[in-house]
């Protein structure tokens, strides 16, 4: 009798800890895909502003903070400010801007508040202006309950 | 008497914890120290091998793995083997090798095994090959107990 409710009691602690593993699981799943969710709408959110010419809406995906960094060929941007006006200098009007479009190439979570994307960007002008392109990888972190960039590499 | 006692245990298990809280900074401390000791070693590792001519021993920094991931302008190259013929075929000779030297603009621990390094490379060369350089960044993983590049972006 004991023997039997021993193993009754073992295999509903079993089935208790499997549930647990499940839902931990599942849960974990969940807000990983709620990350890349909310990191892919941001992205979106980048391209449609750039694709209408707003700079100032295009740098709400950056890291508002001097801390952010903005990696290129020519050097490290430092600061939100610096890597705002780098954008407003080196796009000075809509000609130049062109089309942008990104595609993701790779997307991995580093850690709960860490997330990385590899991606190629291309921007589709006019055949006086050219079009131009490269690859960038990002580093987001979740501040304050947000995904933002804090560091760009953009080649 | 007992008001005596409970203040004193309570002071105890004050500077108990205080002591915890100490010890478990330090440790930390220390960690994040010794990541970084151990990703400055490779990095000199890499420059030294690079500078004599040793691609070979260079390609020891970075995760032997097809999920190693090299971004440049161009694209992104998949693969530790992809990476590896890439550097020979850019890099076919001595003088076009150069001497490498790597200056770090920046470094972060991001989590307990993820590390993230900027910095700017340059190559050396003759006056009929011409310096090159640019900003790489680098993220590192501890695999198997050991850091390692798991992707780089030079540009």
């Amino acid at each position: 009798m004991l023997n039997t409710m021993s193993s009754f009691i073992s295999a509903k602690f079993f089935y208790f800890s499997l549930a647990c593993l499940l839902f931990s699981a599942t849960h974990l799943l969940a807000q990983k895909n709620q990350a890349w969710k909310e990191i892919q709408l941001l992205l979106t959110a980048q391209e449609k502003a750039w694709n209408e010419g707003n700079i100032d809406l295009f740098m709400q995906g950056y890291w508002k903070s001097d801390s952010l960094k903005f990696v290129s060929k020519n050097g490290v941007t430092q600061g939100w400010e610096n890597t705002y006006e780098r954008y407003l200098k080196n796009y000075p009007d809509r000609a130049t801007m062109g089309t942008l479009k990104f595609d993701i190439v790779h997307h991995e979570q580093m850690d709960k508040k860490v997330y990385f994307v590899i991606g190629k960007w291309s921007l589709k002008r006019s055949e006086e202006k050219g079009d131009v392109g490269g690859f960038f990888s990002l580093i987001f972190k979740k501040i304050k309950g947000k995904w933002l960039i804090v560091v760009d590499h953009t080649s």
